[in-house]
């Protein structure tokens, strides 16, 4: 099985790069069809869910809730563990055919595939503008708020990550290939890691 | 002016993809050239700059003449300060014509003309291999002194490179491209890293 993995920082164009990516090796894409899945298999609403997955952990109990653990009773029992279905379901699509997957520390769910991992990255300008060319409701915040905004979703990321990994978010020593975006035309980007990607299945598969 | 640098780990076989990118592009390539230009220019040994040059900073002076760094005569005034001899040199090849310099922090030194840098890294197990494969001297030694040379070098490398930049060595935001060369084979990278480099060569000079 090939699977790609595309980890980014938000507004480095990673999943645009991996969308284009899934298109030119004709594979699957997955990276919100992931949320929907979760959505049905739990029957929750899909924007609650992708409010929980998205954020870091501890955002999916309330705060008092969280301050007073040890003193009351085991609610979010009740809950099912988002976390856990979302990789329950990661495995399952990686089971059944080549893809890419965006985010979702899919890397490390995915580590006994060997997948080709990828982390896009660049720095605080390049992203400004990157999301600044996106038509969306980021249009009206300021530069300020979206660099904020950027951080905050990164830093979010990163918790997430730590969950599961035994290595920092953005580490090099977990990725194949790291991409700084900064300067790059994402259109151009394709061919050129989609091949990359190739050679080293490639040499794992020879290997 | 299309200058590449490739900063590497000991063992990752980014020597092999510099001077391989240099034939593939056409253009010329420096690295050991750069001590045998610095050992003309200040008439001294080429195998003590290199030791110089490519151990930490301090190994310049015997020991003793650190301990008592402010009694002593400044006897070390009267030697080339080598470090600076090297800047220049590579300032000045930069100078003259298109070229991939591996090693000596020339994406710090060369920052201004906007090159093209890569790191190059890899696991230990994959650099050991790499070591074992080349043909050379290192063949002695244990798989434990090697790991110990590799990291030695390395950490050598990084000390060197923090006299001058202001970011760590093999801190993926300062480089374009990391590239992981466990499970690849150089000459197959060696193709898709020259055109990612003209690709990001022609945007910058679009832009």
């Amino acid at each position: 099985m090939r699977i790609i993995t595309v980890s980014r920082e938000f507004g480095s164009g990673g999943r645009e790069l991996g969308k284009r990516m899934a298109d030119v090796l004709g594979v699957a894409y997955y990276d919100k069809e992931i949320i929907a899945k979760i959505a049905e298999r739990v029957k929750m609403d899909e924007g609650y869910i992708e409010r929980v997955l998205d954020r870091s952990y501890t955002a999916q109990y309330p705060y008092t809730f969280r301050r007073s653990f040890a003193m009351m009773p085991p609610i979010y029992h009740r809950q099912p563990n988002l976390f856990a279905e979302q990789a329950k379901i990661i495995r399952e699509l990686a089971e059944k055919e080549d893809c890419v997957i965006v985010g979702r520390a899919a890397d490390v769910l995915l580590w006994e595939k060997k997948p080709f991992n990828i982390f896009v990255y660049a720095d605080m300008t390049a992203k400004l503008e990157r999301c600044r060319e996106r038509a969306s409701e980021q249009e009206q915040l300021t530069d300020r708020e979206m660099v904020q905004m950027a951080k905050r979703i990164d830093k979010d990321r990163a918790s997430n990550y730590a969950l599961i990994a035994d290595h920092a978010w953005g580490d090099k020593r977990a990725y194949h290939l790291c991409v700084n975006t900064a300067g790059v035309k994402i259109p151009e980007l394709v061919p050129l890691v989609a091949a990359y990607a190739q050679m080293w299945f490639d040499n794992r598969d020879q290997g």
